[in-house]
């Protein structure tokens, strides 16, 4: 792995103080499984009837771990339940060697917990193809257990980095019927680097009680609009995962339809997924694009991602060059409704361009200004209804270049 | 516009003798769009007759020209027949003022050569959203139609460059029936510039005798697997236009199903495509991506796009690396059917994966070899059926990112 990257320019100033969560106990350690010097397995133990979401990776070509995870939400909440992660190997696209492993590591870990197998998820990320040797893993299993604790978050948060350039946590706490409900999480990915196939890793937990089946509807809703709505470089990971673990410590019930709950927790789902893109390959700048009127919510979020993913717009906000014309160009391309002589177009607040055509009033200076900060939002407008959608994303500059066309080595 | 830029490292080493086709007289001049010192308006000639099938960007924001050609492809052929281009400007997203402006030089064209207003084809490729300064293109049509001849095609491939690095131009002469059809070409393109909203324009040529309605099939069909095969950064231009000409003047009549015709088109329509990729920004490879064994062609070519479309891909390419893990994530994202552990990968004549999981056999020297070369090839087989394509691109480099990342000046 040799020097460590620097920190992106657009990392947060600090790693928040996420405090503890009821129910939620954390350990890593460093296993060998390739990076050498660091903490590279992170073990979570969560009571017994915690309940587990999850949402994972759409890919066809999706890792042993992601298969096995899928396979388990779902089930019965009654024992105590584990998450088990690995940085460093993907275990993706290594066949049956792939299964056998996430077997071996998710049999030992009940094992050690006295859990049943069924209870614990696994995740793996890092280099593909190559077998993931799990007895570096299940060696240490015993000695992870000694070290769970209510207060190693931050270290597991770091335990499950590969090529991120900082940890990523956020915490909020609700007041739901007179009682604090928490909701803490953290996060790995900042696009997919080499050598390694990186990806995006999520665990959130609060001790808030709620039944499975409403916790993943909430996961699912609130993804649609923070994990789903960002890009760094538009391809998609093996491994992508996202778990949501409530413990019901608080004895705080949860159901359907809550506001205020899922509100707080579309808010760390929203703060995590931001901090990915902040931490994207080479990004500089910080990228915000809203499009409103469209035909539907879907046609706006195909609009919006077709801006965030063309290397003509992200090389554009690179220079700082408020090129209107790309965006024009993204928006056709899209496949979604649009209607060229009724698109609007804003940078910041400068309106560029009105119904079809460069505003009369445009100011390149204005926009140029405004693309000249670390957080550009661009809206579009496409008057055709009331279909909306935002999506996060950063610039396209030679750091991506850079990071992505070394030999792997 | 400064500097011309550097000649492709990946261009041919000359622009071919293209020599003249029966029944089509070309023109350039200077005439000031928005380059100074150089050609960029050329004017095309086609004898009574001639019948000229085309096909377009499929952009919901395409430009004025583009929709004007849409409306007039299909018309008789009975009288004269003319194209013309103008680099500079793009003539898009410029609302009523496009139409308009698009009317005056298709109807000063239609006066000057004493044809229909409805038989003059225009595109216009450069910067976008600004008016098209069209009396400086129709103040110059008497001195373009006094300068008509058969021998100007040179000058005419330049005139229609915005930032390409050469001129692109193929020819093809194959006997029918004892005698010879000749079928010339040529094509401005090399991704979307800045300054320049640049595009592909295609302009292709024979003197054999076809019907409108067998010229349209052929080129549709010829079209899906060259011009509709190739990728520089997946962003698609407003402007795209590929007209095919057919002036009749060798008398040699090619019905539908011709293969030796269809086949001559293809080779000229291929080696077009294949110099638009090499002339693509940055580029320092010319990549074929093969994908057989797909359950469909269809589903085959969205698998051949992902994998030459995705910046992972692109920049390991560019860095002579054999990150085959890429692969199998932009196959797992494509959204196409495939079966991870039947996936097997080839770089060049290297086996590299093999059913889901790295070859036994696999060197990973003999790869990196094949990836230092200018030419590289990358076959997947997703050994599900019968589906087949192949799409050409070239890597992202660090020259990508100097070329469109620069302030628009």
């Amino acid at each position: 792995m040799g020097d460590t990257p620097a920190r992106s320019p657009l990392a947060p100033a600090c790693f928040p103080d996420l405090g503890t969560i009821d129910g939620v106990e954390f350990a890593s350690i460093a296993a060998g499984v390739k990076y050498a010097g660091r903490d590279d397995v992170m073990l979570v133990r969560l009571a017994p009837g915690t309940a587990i979401a999850g949402v994972f990776t759409r890919s066809s070509t999706r890792s042993a771990p992601v298969l096995d995870c899928q396979a388990k939400i779902g089930g019965t909440s009654d024992g105590g339940a584990a998450i088990i992660v690995n940085s460093g190997n993907a275990n993706a696209f290594t066949g049956r060697n792939g299964t056998e492993a996430t077997e071996a590591v998710t049999g030992a870990v009940a094992d050690v917990l006295a859990i049943a197998q069924s209870r614990v998820f696994s995740s793996s990320t890092g280099v593909i193809g190559e077998p993931l040797p799990h007895a570096r893993i299940t060696d240490k299993l015993s000695a992870l257990a000694a070290g769970l604790g209510g207060d190693n978050i931050k270290p597991a948060a770091h335990a499950i980095m590969t090529t991120d350039t900082f940890a990523k946590g956020a915490t909020v706490t609700v007041e739901i019927d007179g009682n604090p409900v928490k909701i803490t999480g953290i996060a790995k990915g900042s696009g997919m680097i080499a050598p390694d196939m990186a990806t995006m890793l999520v665990y959130i937990f609060t001790d808030a009680l709620v039944d499975q089946t409403v916790l993943q509807d909430m996961l699912a809703a609130n993804n649609a609009v923070t994990f789903n709505a960002i890009t760094v470089d538009s391809d998609t990971s093996t491994s992508d995962t996202v778990l949501l673990s409530a413990t019901g410590i608080s004895g705080v019930r949860i159901d359907a339809g809550n506001a205020t709950f899922t509100g707080a927790l579309q808010a760390v789902m929203r703060d995590l997924a931001h901090q990915v893109v902040r931490d994207g390959e080479g990004a500089t700048k910080f990228v915000e694009v809203a499009v409103t009127g469209a035909t539907t919510d879907r046609g706006a979020h195909i609009h919006a991602l077709s801006i965030a993913n063309s290397p003509l717009v992200k090389t554009a906000i690179a220079g700082e060059d408020p090129n209107w014309g790309r965006v024009v160009m993204a928006i056709g391309k899209s496949g979604a409704p649009a209607d060229r002589d009724l698109i609007s177009i804003r940078f910041g607040d400068v309106v560029v361009a009105v119904k079809g055509w460069v505003s009369p009033d445009y100011s390149e200076a204005a926009a140029a200004a405004h693309m000249k900060g670390e957080n550009i939002v661009i809206s579009v407008d496409l008057g055709l209804g009331t279909g909306h959608a935002t999506v996060w994303t950063c610039d396209l500059t030679h750091g991506y270049i850079e990071i992505n066309a070394d030999y792997r080595s």
